[in-house]
């Protein structure tokens, strides 16, 4: 457990320093310092952790997936801006998100995020050994999950949770699906499609982290202060996502396995 | 002159076919409903348009521009979306963009837009002759033209227009250059890297689409009403554009070059 612990947060601090690395705060200053800002203000996800692992399970090296993994970031933290952004119609922005620069800055801002990441993977066509197929799929991945299919769709769906007929435990399996469902199950498959895995695996570690994004979600996200409605569900995907899970090698399972009882 | 805005009004059709198809209103409805309406409700710009024209100067098929052309104006319509957006701070949205859905939908619409344009790009590796390099190139284009160095740059810039002491004919100036500039220039970019034009023809054409892009602005963006100031630099960057196709087969060039004297 602990070399498990371990494991995950040495791959959270090779995709930081990564992503510090790609975003320094350089001319024009107004534009980069909120950019800067607002990619480390977002609480982590394990997205991008599990492309690196998926990665790596599937018998790549983690760095194959670097820019995969920041782009899975970087998407994230422009989703978790906008959620967030002060808009007229919006009733209840939570109140423990800080917001250190106007709404009008943090919408261009995370405008600006999302193209950024996917740049950072288009360009690192020349630097790794990967070939452009497979980076186009990754950017394919990336853009489906987090469009009108993945989680723009669940986030319409969390905007509609306060209409008095809603089956609210329907809404919250719905949310966490799409939201950091898609999210997770995107991350793992685009790590085992740069790590050279076979579409059978990629299909495993895809239904592996879209578990493993829902149980994220119904623990943290729209599910959090639900426990009684989660608890069944939540212990019924750990079950799922470790099934996917049983025809990987034995120590790297171990590895990616604590992903799901974080 | 009528066969040359034909030429343009045919690109424009094409281009408006081709999204139809692309974006039907299909399940789930509160996604693309708005989602189809917001990316017509945008005023057409002419980046899409280039795109193609480029790819045909540079002795491509129209058709290989396609998905990119689609892209840019998926671009521009989420971009325009949000910079129409009411926001707490945004003291005063024009008030004759009519709004059919709240902020709260506008906003997730639109980010789930420009993701599903470079889907579309990323997708199109395999219905196209073009080989993955060149697609991953034009997706690297657009993403650095939409992002913190490009038109959100831009938008920053012109988000400080009334502060005393700005120097406005500057100030125009940079946010055409990074707005309208941009995205034109990119436009024309993919077009000729879709269409096989060698790296002299592509940054010839990044230019056109510079200048074209720029007097657009000044006509119709931030310039808009302040001719005096306009005229004279119009005239400059029409003479500068019509410089950069010099190289080009005649009757092409004629087609192409129209697009700067609307």
């Amino acid at each position: 457990m602990v070399r498990n612990h371990s494991y995950c947060s040495s791959i959270e601090v090779d995709i930081q320093e990564y992503l510090k690395k790609a975003i320094p705060i350089r001319p024009p200053v107004s534009v980069f310092e909120p950019m800067h800002y607002l990619t480390f203000a977002a609480p982590q996800s394990k997205a991008p952790t599990l492309c690196i692992a998926a990665c790596e399970l599937t018998s790549g090296d983690g760095s194959q997936a670097m820019a995969a993994a920041a782009a899975l970031h970087l998407t994230h933290a422009a989703i978790y801006t906008h959620e967030n952004l002060p808009l007229t119609d919006r009733p209840r922005p939570k109140p423990e998100v800080p917001h250190k620069f106007g709404p009008n800055v943090e919408l261009l801002t995370a405008d600006g995020i999302i193209p950024f990441g996917l740049e950072l993977l288009a360009r690192s066509m020349d630097q790794t050994q990967n070939n452009p197929d497979k980076i186009l799929r990754v950017i394919g991945e990336i853009t489906r999950a987090v469009g009108s299919q993945g989680i723009v769709a669940g986030l319409y769906r969390e905007l509609q949770m306060d209409q008095p007929d809603i089956n609210v435990g329907r809404a919250i399996d719905y949310v966490c699906k799409k939201k950091e469902g898609e999210l997770h199950a995107c991350g793992a498959a685009c790590g085992a499609i740069l790590g050279g895995g076979d579409e059978e695996e990629i299909e495993k570690l895809r239904k592996y982290g879209l578990y493993v994004g829902m149980i994220h979600g119904m623990l943290n996200g729209v599910g959090k202060n639900k426990e009684g409605l989660m608890e069944e569900k939540i212990e019924k995907l750990r079950i799922l996502a470790l099934k996917e899970l049983e025809n990987f090698d034995g120590k790297k399972v171990e590895l990616i396995s604590s992903l799901c009882s974080a």
